[in-house]
């Protein structure tokens, strides 16, 4: 009996081994679409994921996987399994559930939707025109309504869509933390506001050629203990990260030559999530636990390198020098202190991505209040604009001349992604948690970046979260971490105790 | 009766079309190895290379697929279905019956056998140890023997391998040729030998930075005809070409600082591979016919524009001063004859790769006698190096110090691909036939060059070539493109001619 379980157990892994394989090769036509590959290859390449995807498709909701779930989650077999292979199991069981329970066409009209409502999106986008893009945008909300009462959800629809990118994550607690995120925020930019003081950011955008900014670039990751042994940087159009296998976790990065800014601080995000990939168990290799626990301590380890470290004066104590070795002479009469306050400008915006630290998790409730009204019909499509524009003239006082630059700015809705943007501002929220609890085992936190010592915070993530890959569910991570569940208090204590000094208030 | 054969024909080519997809995802996976994957992902990737491999073999070698080619090639059916169809059965048949004829014991063993041999092979050529090899070429040439017995073969052993590479090439056509050959470079080397003119190379290994020979490999690529939009250049440590799919046809290519040759020749060789690629009729996509019809067809492509464009003294007439630009000032004195001569230097040497132009057949010619003795029993093993070295001295005047430069150079005995070194010649003659078929239609070909005209030397390859993909078999694009079968007399011609005129004799 033990024995045919443990073969059981073998039979599956390499099952699910086999899938990995397939989503490796996948992974890697990605990475090479976005890095280079040459358009007329485009089209046979989309034709070749579509039909390897559709392979994965096959062998994740197969009968042959159905037999593994059934057999090894059977509650007399669970405890003679191991835990690698019963949480696999879990996994694969939230994916077979989750395909399973759409039928068939039904999804396959989806795959199709998502595709031509993002080409619909791109051409809205450019010529700001909602109208355009609003009978796809009700489509893919209608389906994705459907979607959820095929899977089911508890006390709140939206609820199951968050649950994609963050495994426990709902309405009620996101209502309370980003209430404190947003009125501490608001708070905060009053208090600013106010302030004399004006950043001078003269000396920001000027030339600075491409090379010497890769070069830069490669120095900090470095840094930062990038091991490029296990991965490589190349440039692309939007900068981001892609695990191809477990010793190869890629980044890419952008240059702006009037800019440094996109390239220092996106190589630190990529980067940030590529020490998360390289670091996570070896023992997890070929399984669906080889990676990030979710979307928002994803972004707790890009953002805490993106900001915690980048953003911090002590970092630019160490790298201010080689900032100019590659720079011109812009920076050589301007202070440090200078430099540090005008690459933490605050300045209420438009635009998502643009935004600074203070103003980026406004951005993402706007559209997490959105979204939930949107699945609990309080929210009708043809409202859109207006509502966003009344957000953001509420939340950050500023409005969108059209909509371009307003509802359609982002291409997450164009491809389905409802539940996805709240992510970006847990991951803010964790990783000022993790930013806490760091500060008992390493006091000296500011000595160490001033001294260039990044790998000594490295380890303590490799420790605290990397190793774990899905193994733990994201607030398991916290929990153990920080020893306490989501709070926004340590995120709005540091941006008021920043923001104090920067604009003296 | 029609409709379902033409159902069949649908399914078969949708079957065909996933097996290409595979390929697709594979070739991507060894040309990123090959050009910058870091090297802790290469064991993962190794292991999910030879899992989407086996893949591809159970596909061809399955029960669907000898269901299609079963009834597909049946005598009732064959003229009911398209020729494309039919074709890309008889290419899949030909692979299925070489797969199934072996068994899979066997077949396995010899794929483990393979890697090892390559390995032990890239150590006993460093240490020039002949013995540490011997026992892996003997087990690779007698399983290479059983092989053959396996499936079968006419007259000679050897043509049975010979087939695997050039379809429908024997050894009664290569004695023949190949005689030919050797007489007439004999014959040459001798007036050479005996000529006083001296080529004076001194100004050829001046450092070029690596990015200036880069630049001028694009150039000449652009002049060539390869289009960018549908591959791209990287650099590696063999060059090489690969294709993704019919839109995407790459080259790589490899910089010496010290010997621009390398890339120039290199671009040129790899080009010539790649526009044949880039060129088949796209009515072939998603078949493996959408690709050269033969390995000596493909090489006829790369030499032609390696030797009979880039050797020419006219094609330097048009670049020798894009060659001053990206060079330094090494040139400036060196009058275009000089150069001219510098580059078609002619010397016997110990190493194929490096060869010149006239020696190069003489080393495969060398192999190609060897391969036929091991396989016909005239030869053992273990006295290899004494007749490699015998045969070295005989036809080119050299021996080698020890084995490293001398028998154990080349890896394709280690990878057990015997047969192939003929290709290489014969790619050789071919390209010299079709270099006589084109003055035909285009008797202005030296003011081409010297125009930078190349396109219109590719169109005619287009035509008479490179859109037929593997509709055709080699000695049938011979035929029609130059009105005769296999001829020496064009190569030997060429070479008299124009090193009659730089050696003076």
């Amino acid at each position: 009996m033990t024995t045919n379980i443990q073969q059981l157990e073998t039979d599956f892994l390499n099952y699910v081994k086999k899938i990995t394989a397939y989503e490796e090769a996948l992974n890697l036509m990605y990475w090479d679409l976005r890095t280079g590959a040459p358009k007329k290859g485009v089209e046979g390449r989309s034709e070749v994921i579509g039909l390897l995807s559709s392979e994965v498709f096959k062998m994740e909701t197969s009968e042959e996987m159905e037999g593994y779930l059934n057999q090894l989650l059977d509650e007399k077999n669970k405890e003679h399994i191991s835990e690698i292979a019963l949480k696999t199991a879990l996994d694969c069981k939230k994916s077979f559930d989750r395909m399973k329970k759409i039928p068939i066409d039904e999804y396959q009209a989806y795959v199709t939707l998502q595709t031509k409502a993002e080409s619909v999106w791109e051409e809205a986008k450019e010529k700001a025109d909602f109208d355009m893009f609003r009978p796809y945008l009700e489509e893919l909300v209608a389906t994705n309504k459907r979607f959820v009462e095929y899977w089911g959800y508890e006390e709140n629809k939206y609820n199951t869509l968050l649950d994609i990118y963050e495994p426990g994550m709902t309405v009620d607690i996101l209502d309370n933390v980003f209430r404190d995120v947003r009125d501490g925020i608001v708070d905060l930019l009053q208090k600013i506001e106010k302030s004399d003081r004006r950043v001078d950011t003269s000396f920001i955008n000027e030339h600075i050629p491409k090379a010497n900014q890769e070069a830069l670039s490669i120095e900090i990751l470095k840094q930062m203990g990038y091991d490029f042994d296990a991965g490589r940087l190349d440039e692309s159009v939007h900068p981001f990260q892609i695990t191809i296998n477990q010793g190869d976790a890629r980044i890419t990065n952008k240059y702006d030559e009037q800019d440094f800014r996109i390239a220092v601080f996106g190589a630190m995000h990529e980067g940030g999530h590529a020490l998360y990939e390289q670091n996570v168990s070896k023992d997890l290799a070929g399984t669906p636990l080889a990676g990030g626990t979710s979307m928002g301590i994803h972004e707790s380890q890009s953002l805490f390198n993106e900001i915690f470290v980048g953003r911090n004066k002590n970092f630019w104590k160490k790298n201010y020098d080689l900032l100019k070795k590659y720079a011109n002479d812009q920076f050589d009469k301007v202070p440090l202190d200078d430099f540090y306050y005008a690459i933490n400008e605050v300045r209420p915006s438009l635009i998502r991505i643009e935004a600074d630290e203070v103003t980026y998790p406004l951005h993402i409730i706007i559209r997490y209040e959105i979204e939930k009204g949107l699945f609990n019909d309080e929210i009708e499509i043809k409202d859109l604009p207006a509502i966003w524009n009344e957000k953001y003239k509420e939340y950050l006082g500023v409005e969108p001349d059209h909509d371009g630059v307003g509802v359609l700015q982002d291409v997450h809705w164009a491809s389905g992604a409802f539940g996805y943007f709240p992510s970006y501002a847990l991951g803010y929220i964790y990783a000022a948690q993790f930013k806490n609890a760091l500060l008992k085992d390493l006091p000296n936190f500011d000595e160490l970046l001033a001294e260039g010592k990044l790998e000594e915070i490295k380890k303590w993530f490799n420790e605290k979260v990397h190793q774990y890959g899905k193994m733990k569910k994201p607030l398991e991570i916290l929990q153990e971490a920080t020893g306490e569940g989501l709070n926004a208090r340590y995120l709005i204590d540091y941006l008021q105790e920043k923001y104090r000094d920067i604009y003296q208030f």
